[in-house]
């Protein structure tokens, strides 16, 4: 099974794509970030982001899409932007019928570490050992998004109430 | 001037046609809502809407969009649902080259009664008599989108920095 992981945003995007033919057993197939220009509109931004994902989508062929769910705190205008931009990653996982599943923050960090409550070094550590990888995977949002992916992976026939 | 305006959500989407040939000169050329059931998650719900949103666009050809700003006040969980949605109406918009302007409620407010903190009522009325329609268009999310297409044809030329 190929899962695509996405760490949400409207100016970097995280992105990891994972193979994994048994439970515990992952190979890493692709991780980065797309970036779109501060100078450019949200909606620019917007479908720059849209047109991207349908390539990467296109280019991978994953069998399913795992995204990290939004929680607003302070700042809500940087959170609307992002929740649009969120809006046309569901869309390009749909127009290409994957199965999109999303996990809260909590559960990534439960399914890395095992504690709800983990900092985002334990996470990126356990990112780094799960997958046995040399380093840790850079920017931290491929890192976050290689979580995302990793949290689907391990939950993957547990918690299908996370389908959407 | 033909101008589409839309009055966001995820559960239902106001849209409204009008066409200028003049300022103060309006001919409504279509409106109505899209509708998308409860039962489906908010990634099928996006689609159809994007979905949606073509069809309109390819339909009527407007020559711009004029799409209301979002402002949360205490259901930021729905808030982000309608956010997402939002995301999907712009990529529409972009994805046939459209135009597209962004209106806070206080400037629509203001262009249709010439007030800021103008009643829902005050608004929808003020659609009918612009528009010299017999009733008050219904549901409300179609007057609401209706007042946001009037918005860009008063302030069009004027505020250019709505442009996104």
């Amino acid at each position: 099974m190929r899962v695509l992981g996405i760490d949400p945003g409207y100016g970097i995007i995280g992105f990891g794509i994972i193979d994994s033919a048994s439970y515990g057993n992952y190979n890493v197939v692709d991780y980065g970030v797309i970036n779109t220009p501060k100078d450019k509109s949200i909606a620019d931004r917007i479908q720059m982001i849209y047109d991207c994902m349908i390539k990467i989508i296109e280019e991978f062929k994953p069998d399913a899409m795992a995204v990290e769910e939004l929680f607003f705190n302070t700042n809500i205008t940087t959170g609307i932007k992002v929740a649009e931009a969120r809006g046309v990653i569901l869309l390009a996982g749909k127009k290409n019928n994957l199965p999109i599943y999303e996990y809260t923050p909590l559960q990534i960090k439960q399914a890395l570490t095992g504690q709800g409550r983990a900092e985002k070094a334990q996470v990126q550590f356990m990112v780094k050992s799960i997958l046995g990888l040399s380093a840790i995977p850079r920017p931290d949002d491929a890192a976050d998004a290689l979580a995302v992916a990793i949290c689907q992976l391990q939950t993957n026939n547990l918690l299908t109430n996370n389908l959407v």
